[in-house]
């Protein structure tokens, strides 16, 4: 299975440029039954799309999904599930001389050094264009988990550039152009993104995403262990830099006495460990935490080499966000939500027939 | 595929629990011609290895593993290497206490919700004894990108709890029991291990693992992304919380013009990226920095509950460490080596006769 | 990796139903640098459609080819390549009473038990217009193992129901409706099929392919030997109940002395092992033959049950193929070129720096 | 997942080499709570075994499996399962004549080929040796199938060289050295193997498997086939040159009326499918029918070359099966029984909860 799939029993293979004529992807495994309608996957496309406030690009895609096949009469069918968006925006530029250049901390020059070649084209396959199959495909996931086994999957900001959100208020994520659950704190990230807007910089972000209602017992040791293949997923996202599982980088130093969940019959007393155990779920909510780096495409000029290895300056044009990660929640949550999804799947075939006497205890 | 196999073309699959006859693995993919013994492993299992220093685990392993097949006249073969490791010091003590009970922030209780049954000796197939097979094939992936490749990966014990290393000096890693890179921290490091084993408690820690003469291209995108694959394999071993890759966590409050990484004929002027840019490698040093919890198993009393869910006050005894940190260089940088392995071989496979005429630069 | 993904570093993935909007697939894997564009596609597509003489079903369809993704300024760029193609001629037609019925002989019923709900227009995924996506993969893997390495893939029809082709003139394959290569049957093979489509019966047929020039060294044993994977995609095309490699079935009372194919520095002095030694390709021609079933879909009365498992008849009407082996011979070709394009990628990826000082032996 | 794995949820990883130290595999995915012991597989071991009469090689091997994971207190946990072998009668003989020839219709010249090296003591990975291992695994698949489904799996030989079984007498299989169905023509097999001793030759056989009780709905279209990992499956065994399902090659010239199966609320009424349509079980049994080759492994010289692609004569010496097949039974059993579990597993991963009303309906 090459580069572009993810996921064993609940696969999800992709394709599509920035600037090519279409995006798609396909769900192989998806169980049959499942009400399913464009309008499922719209909702969370809608929420990643560009150009809905200015402090995202201004670049404007309808990212209308089409389901191709695998849905009949409103249901699926357990066939592969086809996908389609066509992009729409697709400006016509002159890409002449980004096409002879290297822009730095781009995929250009990774991408001439691995296949020889690059659709220089918005950045071709390496653009975060992508992540809308993602959000697509993660709709699907999110509608079963969440019909089936009431798994619920949300995400929010917790931090832009140097600004932490300390409040979470679920209610107020989608109140705001950020998905900041601390509406206090608002009025200072529109400040400072009108500001680095100006200055021409961008700045890095950091994204929690959460699922409540995840049954024990999902996770496949020892290497596709739940949180194995959430770091995965989650790292596979363009940008993002670091992965955590609850208390992540906190864990260091603390003592064993601290960081351990105590256990009662009521309930876990605390979530340091996210959710996992083991590498398998606990029945705890799962949490995790990413850290997505600033857009590299800014108009502030950067020294880097073109295609002969000589030096040059670049400076990116063209419509950017210069906060990749507030647009990259709904795409966390979908990542999430595959490989719930698929790990639900893969329990099913293997341990489908356990019983357990001992009771499920939940978070305190 | 199952959850015991890493890999698409050189690929690891391992067996074994902390208490069973044995442990072992296959590695299969390995390319044919390359010189092999065990003693190319047995070097880095005794890095590895409980027992050498007051500071880890008393319990005693020979950890000397067998080459059953795939090698011939001391070469590789291509065929499949199996390996193995005869369990030696499975103290036969009374686990009918622990049988019954779950250890807080222990795969216990998660292992029975999954399977409806479990080997509680010494933990079973979740105990960090299956790390020994990491590091034999690891040392596999090691030995052929040093000699073909020119690939060399090292790591280090960068913060040991609150003690964070200043200096990165490679010839003291190997010269304290702690793979500490600064010498003036050692001192602090043993008196504070010292306490915490008088406390009965236990301390989280962070590795960070650096490969270098990597060459541009490896890498799947835009699911098997070099760094999200390594994320995968870091995330895997047990008591991981959280994966960086170069800048990580700190990239959220960078800015763009501070995070990108210029090039100039003469090499990357910075390596915020971590050698990894779009998911392929740049032909930078690869970096990627871990944290590992605290250990669970102390014999400092802690809340559950048992099989029936009533509720427990629980107490660790036998041999643990205090710091699974301590140990953990050895499996990181063996996790490191069979990532770059297999996307080496894969890079390979679909792109062998690409020819690129920009220069490689490297690090400046 | 679900069902509907084939091959480890050329992998396809198909999706589509007979009556849904599109057919599609996702070819990841192909090396960058490979001159592609829809016309290298439709010509074996045009090969495969039906409506092209009397003999095969009168349903039209332009299958017309789109690429989506994975080409770039006529190129492959080495990301996924998305193909499309529009279903046109889905001929509303009353669908009620075949919805209650299950045909005998056909996967209504298997769907049904499998998926607990099935798309019955024109059999749904089951039908064999899937094949379309095969063989515009299998079209690109053609060309690049012609191109690069100069292996060819032809096939033929060699047996149609009583009748057996006598003569192997690869030029007469392409001047009859049948890919007969021998000039001498097809007027006996017209007649059969105009008789049998007056008396509304069906018949099988057997198809035979062979590669020429492929190296020797593609295949994986154990278990992905050469031999093994192409009677997996062989036998998982539509209709398909028996696969042969080399002396195939005649080997049974083939003695030792009359099977092997004895070697000399000119050559291999026959083919009883279809080009296939211990699982590896020997360098000879690989020479593969299928069974075909005749048409399940008769409108000659069958009895079978309906969905509450009560008695019924059933007659198939609509437009259907009276022998679907007349049009497997470009489906089979596909699958053969995805198998060795899918091996040779692997082989590279594990032995590129394999170097041998025997000499390559052909055939004789 | 290279070549030496098998399924994906129940799958099997094997190494070993005729001659080396010992042989091995990893069942992981297998489902806990299944009893089993060493006994389970040593039965299944012995019917293999060489040297239990004179018809086959007198190679004497203990053949006695070990498990060294994943069972505790006589259950399996879910962990994966190591099964070890260990070669007892490696026979020291000097191999040097045979380290620079080829052996006709032996992997001698592949292997060379693909790895620029082979282990040519006994063929090495080629040789047959290695499907001990595949029976030790699918003894545990086929305990599992039947204790749990009622699935009973069982095979025989149909014909040797020109003899073929014309009764089915399931109570005759185990009473002579052939698994012979047909107790008439034991006597005049073993004239002809005599017969064939003295000669120095060798001949083919055909093996039919056939599993009962198989519950509709396994098998993942479209190229996951249950038939398709089928032919996959038996034709990855040593010595296999067709597969063939149901009516097999015999369907080429049957009519649609002969070929389908007609349905009753009381049954199928005929089983040319052989259990299998659209890729998926059917309720019906599922029949499978393979040719073996003669093993080329012959004391009668024959042409080759050598290293050099020199000419020279070949002769082997040592201890082999005149009738591969006749010991192959039990293997083809083992690998079918591996493909319905893994089948199983998957089939329930993703459509565990699928009910249906219409009722089963098996063979009348």
């Amino acid at each position: 299975m090459s580069g572009n799939s993810f996921g064993k029993l609940f696969t999800v293979t992709s394709f599509g440029e920035s600037h090519g004529p279409a995006l798609g992807c396909i769900i192989d495994g998806c169980p049959p039954g499942l009400e399913l309608s464009e309008a499922d996957m719209q909702r969370d496309l809608d929420r990643r799309k560009p150009g809905t406030s200015r402090h995202t690009t201004q670049r404007r895609e309808a990212d209308e999904v089409r389901i191709l096949s695998g849905v009949f009469e409103g249901k699926t069918t357990g066939t592969p599930i086809g996908l389609l968006i066509e992009n729409t925006d697709q400006r016509s530029k002159d890409y002449s001389k980004i096409s002879e250049q290297f822009r730095p901390a781009h995929a250009d020059y990774t991408y001439m050094h691995k296949y020889g070649v690059r659709d220089y084209r918005g950045g071709g396959r390496s653009s975060a264009r992508e992540t809308a199959m993602r959000v697509a495909a993660g709709a699907v996931a999110r509608k079963f988990l969440e019909q089936r086994l009431g798994i619920r999957i949300r995400g929010y900001l917790s931090q832009l550039g140097p600004i932490k959100a300390e409040k979470l208020d679920w209610d107020q994520v989608h109140q705001n152009p950020f998905f900041c659950p601390d509406a206090d704190k608002v009025p200072e990230m529109e400040a400072y993104m009108d500001a680095l807007r100006k200055e021409g910089d961008s700045i890095g972000a950091r994204i929690n995403v959460v699922a409540d209602g995840v049954p024990p017992g999902l996770g496949e040791p020892i290497f596709d262990r739940l949180d194995a293949d959430l770091a995965h997923a989650l790292m596979s996202i363009n940008a993002v830099k670091g992965v955590e599982i609850g208390a992540g980088f906190d864990c260091i130093d603390q003592k064993g006495t601290e960081h351990r969940d105590e256990m009662t019959p009521e309930g876990f007393l605390s979530n340091n460990a996210g959710g996992v155990l083991g590498g398998i779920s606990s029945g705890q909510p799962i949490v995790a935490s990413i850290a997505l780096k600033p857009t590299s495409s800014l108009r502030l000029s950067g020294r880097s080499i073109d295609v002969n290895g000589d030096p040059c300056e670049v400076i990116t044009t063209g419509r950017h966000d210069p906060c990749v990660g507030i647009r990259a929640t709904p795409i966390a949550e979908a990542m999430m939500a595959i490989v719930l999804m698929d790990h639900y799947l893969r329990h099913r075939g293997q341990n489908a027939d356990v019983s357990v006497s001992t009771p499920v205890i939940g978070q305190l």
